[in-house]
């Protein structure tokens, strides 16, 4: 690794990593839309549209307006190019040669019921003159404080500690509380959500083992939100309690449009508009 | 003016420049309350939340839920203190000395009806070394494109150009033209709405001219505002329409946490977020 004329051991993943999200995204589509089926009359589908990116590379989003999931977008991307001359002085090796390539997936999960928590998850893979692994998932309970937005968080939180726990003693400590510190709105002094894991430019000296962590990281997910979706999805709920989780996704769109890194990053910078607003909630209020 | 140890004259209009915010916020709200009672039955009325700044000042929201008015928010407020030591480096005059003084008026009009333009109209003045004014208005056609939203439009820039004439010669066309390049949301390659005017860091030599300016702006928003209004909230709309308006409200959200300097400056520095957050339409849609 102390090599600076070899590439990254990261080169060599490319073709891994490209399978793995894609792959991903087919299981993740399939598991939620088993959910739609179990769901009641005119289940959701997922739609898919590809899109190229001008200076090289492009994505498929994948989007699902259902009966359970109010609004599901899932996209993945494999995109390369060269950073801005000012992104490049912030990224990771790319401050001499500002020559990138990037894969991942990313998923944001708004839910009809009040009592579904959403979610969003998103592992990728960026090689520059340096390679690394980045990722996460973190859940959003819409009734925050009930017993239930506990047990959800608890469970969705065991299963990326085992995840974890596999990779690395300190992994689990380190990448919630990264997690926490990231899914902050100061101007509300209130967590987004319920938190999650958090990581980025992991890169352990050993690609093989980072890709593994982020390939559990993905498969952590797919194991723990599709069962406190099926969990949750019968309960009844009010109007009022419809109109408070409307109310509490503005607090989701305030995430994203002042604080998220890649929000920002990919508008700002020519990114695909649509695929990078698949986030924002299908309806909010701001009574 | 050139005398570099005497304050500027704006000091001495403090007084007038404060009650003159605080009047014109009385009768913009007198004009929306007469026009929710000629809107039918149970009209809205405005209610009055003062806040205080722990640094020193503080505001007084104004937010009325009705019936023509689905949400409109006016705040007034007097704050004073110093910038943060990255803040003051980029404001006029605060490079040696921190000290400032802000005076203003704001206001966000979100509408039932999609026939009705949403508007926003802002005016300030600040006291740092230096003193000067700032503001505008601009109009947000809910139905771009239709022949009622352009005779909206014509009406509104007819108003404040008249304003900018008798203060300036040049004054609408370069004040029309910050207002376009101000309110545009690059990452849609649109613009926020039809325009309107948009002036800062105005200092002319004659701080009297200038807040005579500043009061004809508010004037001039006065006067045309409430004839759109009337002109437009009696014409029907489908569900399809409303549906729109929803959505195009979106674009709002995206400009104002993305872009605005307000609203960022404010959420980012300790301001009162919910006068901040005042201007989010109280309904939104990203299908």
């Amino acid at each position: 690794m102390n090599d600076l004329s070899a590439p990254p051991a990261h080169e060599a993943l490319k073709p891994a990593a490209t399978a793995w999200f894609a792959a991903l995204r087919d299981r993740i589509c399939a598991a939620f839309e088993d959910i739609e089926d179990a769901g009641g009359a005119d289940p959701g589908r997922f739609v898919r549209t590809a899109w190229e990116r001008p200076e090289g590379g492009g994505g498929v989003m994948s989007v699902m307006r259902g009966q359970v999931f109010e609004k599901v977008g899932v996209n993945i991307s494999v995109v390369q190019g060269h950073f801005s001359a000012d992104f490049a002085r912030q990224m990771h090796g790319a401050g001499e040669n500002a020559a990138f390539w990037a894969a991942g997936i990313s998923l944001v999960a708004h839910m009809r019921s009040p009592k579904v928590p959403a979610v969003h998850m998103n592992t990728r893979m960026i090689v520059t003159t340096k390679g690394w692994f980045g990722g996460g998932g973190d859940l959003t309970p819409l009734q925050p404080g009930t017993a239930e937005a506990g047990e959800d968080a608890a469970f969705f939180h065991a299963a990326y500690k085992a995840a974890c726990d596999r990779h690395g003693a300190d992994y689990y400590e380190k990448f919630k509380k990264w997690c926490d510190e990231y899914f902050y709105l100061p101007h509300r002094k209130e967590p987004r959500g319920a938190g999650g894991i958090f990581y980025d430019y992991l890169d352990s000296g050993d690609a093989g083992a980072d890709f593994a962590f982020t390939r559990d990281v993905g498969e952590a997910f797919l194991a723990a939100y599709p069962q406190i979706v099926r969990r949750r999805m019968g309960e009844s709920f009010t109007p009022e309690e419809r109109e408070a989780q409307l109310v509490r996704r503005g607090r989701y769109v305030e995430f994203n449009l002042l604080y998220d890194r890649g929000t920002m990053f990919g508008l700002k910078t020519g990114g695909n508009t649509e695929a990078i607003l698949m986030s924002m909630p299908p309806e909010v209020k701001w009574p």
